[in-house]
């Protein structure tokens, strides 16, 4: 893509005067009906060092309205981000609806430098590249318009540009002091760079290479580029909403499901209370070892638990935080999103709550909810919670592949023992907070939160981040089968890994 | 504090049994109570090494609802709070109403390190106590519960554990590398310990010492005592809301103000064009080498726009970000506080928007809101804004006590150049949106924003953060008076540092 680019495209300063003005209004209005129309933009910008990109980035900077965009610049990653995957630091940054992200350097630059293997990539590049498709693609697919912006200068520009910085006495790394090392180095990274921009030129989130060795050429080429996109995004939005203006809300349609997990589960397993007090404290002293060995080979584990209401989630957390050490753990309880979460994409909220390496982070309730409590009460349109099944198993693949294991329960008990646990809960003062009228209503439609769960449970059990459905009938069975399943999953995966 | 503390005290496993039941239901009930009554509550944990803090904090967390609370282990700072004043990270993570914010150590682990000077507090701890004081101060004055713990154990017992601990394969230090040489250095801390605690054991913010070498004991006392606090507070809040009951709403008290700063000023200062566009390119020069002698020297600067609407605040940022570098400064807007933001201290959202080291903050509007446009329009109560100014003043101490240059300006016009400015705009197809209803209805409550900005004016002008007046009839003259303010500045403050 860089090889044929036609690097002498100039604009004279009289040019660039006549058409800054009018490009920056046309870009203020755009900004305003974008924020109007709630739709988030992500522009990104790389390129070479020197190639003008900080004043370039001020010029278009300076024809918004500082209220609607926020400029991150990516710098080396800084302890906790060294904690989490490649495209945390990203995903939490992902601007709201309506609003504008500007990255000075991205997830691009990022990945070149953690996978560079002396000017070639690593053998974990295109891992990389999948986890940066899948986050692109993501983030298009809920309405997000994301422009690419490459910054192309020939390597003799660029050479003379360092002289030139180096006589005005700028310093010439302000965030990247760890880049040094890559000055000099345009031949050696041009075909690395070369493929990484071909194989990420998708439809939904196409580079624009930029010819900058003219700075008012380039500062025009951006601004120009960007409005285009902007306008046809807003035309696209508006023929949606036509389209879908005078239909009825889509029905949550039930697929047909050939055979059903939970219906053949066994719901008569029991332990006594003497057998499970005995096995709890085994495996509490166990699960208080692991937990250091997952810190000192900072390993993340990620516990989910999805169930019935009053299934005995929070027993079972309970039971397996008792013994933790609190700085290693954290309980995330999911509940309703705020009017915050809703204006971002929705697996942001959960990538601002995973554990960094060597913590555990434990979910009341997760990401899962797009699938069963969102599908079930229509929060989310069909063709959103769809789609859900492959983003969260793109999610959790991100996860593993950054070393996290994943354990999901589903606590499955009948509708007659969640009666009897309503009951009880409504019979005891100091429980009863915990019984609302939401947790009725949900019951009444068991069977379609049946039909949800069971879809889920067939969708997303990987062998990365496999299902574990506890019969919970019993309380004290379902305690010891949680921490059970827990123990043998560390172990297993720290022998796999070779670590015990 | 610590002398005379009796540590034989113990609780029997079961005693221990009998009670802890009754107060984690307790305990419970109290957080659903304060969460409805919009109680913030911060917890510290301080204390010895090995004083058994995880496990008993892990205890305490277990009577929590995990919906409302959030527990912060304060570890070595990470980059980014490295490049903010000390207690940045504490402020960033206040709770919002109703919540509970749990510190695992806290600023008082970090003053103590930042500030140790073998074994002696160093001669800018005194500073650091002062700006602990105004944080706590700052936060019970608008309504936050804070509960203080030192968990005390004796040489001998530390001791006794770090053996315990060394056998069990415990990692002595999951967040604290830097504290290794911290260890058997009991003696030597003990006075300096005690220094900090009797300077900050305040009414509003008193310490409760944890007799800790048992930990039965321990838990409940902690337990006891924090039920003891909120009881105490929710009651005092229903006082005041009884209290309150009946009475209307506070007018807006309008002081006597014996001589007006801004009756007195110029405002026909005006400069042509071409003085203006020579002038402009000058300074505009200056400022782009100055702000890379402030990122060498790791310099924040704090530029505050207050002033009229339509007096050119805009325009004054928009000329003095032109020539700057995108990655070293940033301009925040302040408008109408979200919800979230008013969940908090009202300085809150301020401490999340300062500049690190070496980067430049522009403020278009400020926390001086508070003073102005909320005093005003009677968006708090007299109470409220009376207090804001002690608060600001300590503010802007704190911050150029952490190195920061912080200059104010207020822009300022008549009421006849307002008038013309805001028909132009109206008048502008592209500046349209730029004057709204609410405009005008404040300039209809000119005489009273008048008042006001005089005496923010001469309540927070301080020696270390002075207000400019910039006389904006000409805009001109205003835009070049600002960017002079600014080299004179940061030149002064170069020079009395020593840096030039």
């Amino acid at each position: 893509m860089l090889e044929n680019v036609d690097l002498s495209k100039k604009l004279s300063k009289k040019d660039y005067d006549n058409v800054i003005d009018e490009l920056q209004i046309h870009i203020g209005e755009l900004q305003r009906k974008a924020w109007k129309m709630d739709i988030p933009v992500i522009i990104v910008f790389e390129g070479w060092h020197a190639s003008g990109m900080t004043e370039i980035i001020n010029r278009f900077l300076l024809a918004l309205n500082p209220m609607g965009f926020d400029l991150y610049t990516t710098g080396k990653p800084c302890h906790q981000e060294e904690q989490k995957p490649l495209l945390w630091r990203f995903w939490i940054k992902i601007p709201k609806k309506g609003s504008i992200a500007i990255f000075d350097r991205s997830w691009y630059r990022r990945a070149i430098i953690e996978h560079d293997g002396k000017g070639k990539a690593d053998s974990r590049m295109p891992k990389c590249l999948d986890g940066i498709t899948y986050f692109e693609r993501q983030l298009t697919d809920e309405g997000y318009l994301l422009i690419k912006f490459f910054l192309h200068v020939s390597k003799e520009e660029q050479e003379r540009r360092y002289q030139e910085l180096k006589r005005d006495g700028v310093p010439l790394f302000i965030v990247e002091e760890e880049e040094l090392e890559y000055l000099n180095e345009y031949d050696r990274h041009l075909p690395m760079i070369e493929g990484i921009l071909e194989r990420t030129d998708r439809a939904h989130a196409p580079w624009t290479i930029i010819e900058a060795e003219d700075r008012n050429f380039a500062t025009v080429k951006v601004l120009a580029k960007t409005i285009e996109s902007i306008e046809s995004k807003i035309v696209e939005v508006e023929n949606t909403v036509k389209a879908t203006q005078g239909h009825h809300p889509e029905n949550c349609i039930i697929p047909n499901i050939d055979s059903s997990i939970l219906e053949k589960v066994d719901m008569d397993k029991s332990l006594t209370f003497k057998e499970y007090k005995k096995q709890k404290k085994a495996c509490q002293k166990k699960i208080a070892k692991l937990q250091y060995e997952l810190f000192r080979n900072q390993i993340p584990l990620i516990v989910v638990f999805e169930g019935w209401d009053a299934s005995g989630k929070g027993g079972g957390i309970k039971r397996f935080a008792q013994k933790l050490n609190p700085r290693l753990y954290r309980v995330t309880p999911v509940g309703v999103p705020s009017e915050y979460d809703l204006a971002h994409h929705y697996l942001w909220r959960f990538y601002n709550e995973i554990p960094e390496a060597g913590h555990i982070g434990i979910y009341d309730r997760s990401w899962y909810g797009r699938v069963l409590v969102e599908r079930v009460e229509k929060l989310c349109n069909t063709h959103e919670w769809k789609r859900a099944y492959r983003e969260i198993n793109e999610f959790e693949e991100t996860l593993t592949n950054y070393g996290a294991i994943i354990i999901k329960f589903w606590t499955h008990i009948d509708k007659g023992e969640q009666l009897n646990r309503f009951k009880q809960r409504e019979n005891t003062a100091h429980k009863q907070w915990k019984i609302t009228p939401d947790d009725w209503r949900n019951r009444e439609k068991w069977d379609l939160y049946l039909n949800a769960a069971d879809e889920m449970l067939q969708k997303t059990s990987t062998t990365r981040a496999p299902w574990t459905i506890v019969e919970a009938n019993d309380k004290y069975y379902a305690r010891i089968k949680i921490l059970e399943t827990i123990i043998e999953r560390i172990e297993s995966e720290l022998e796999q890994r070779g670590l015990q």
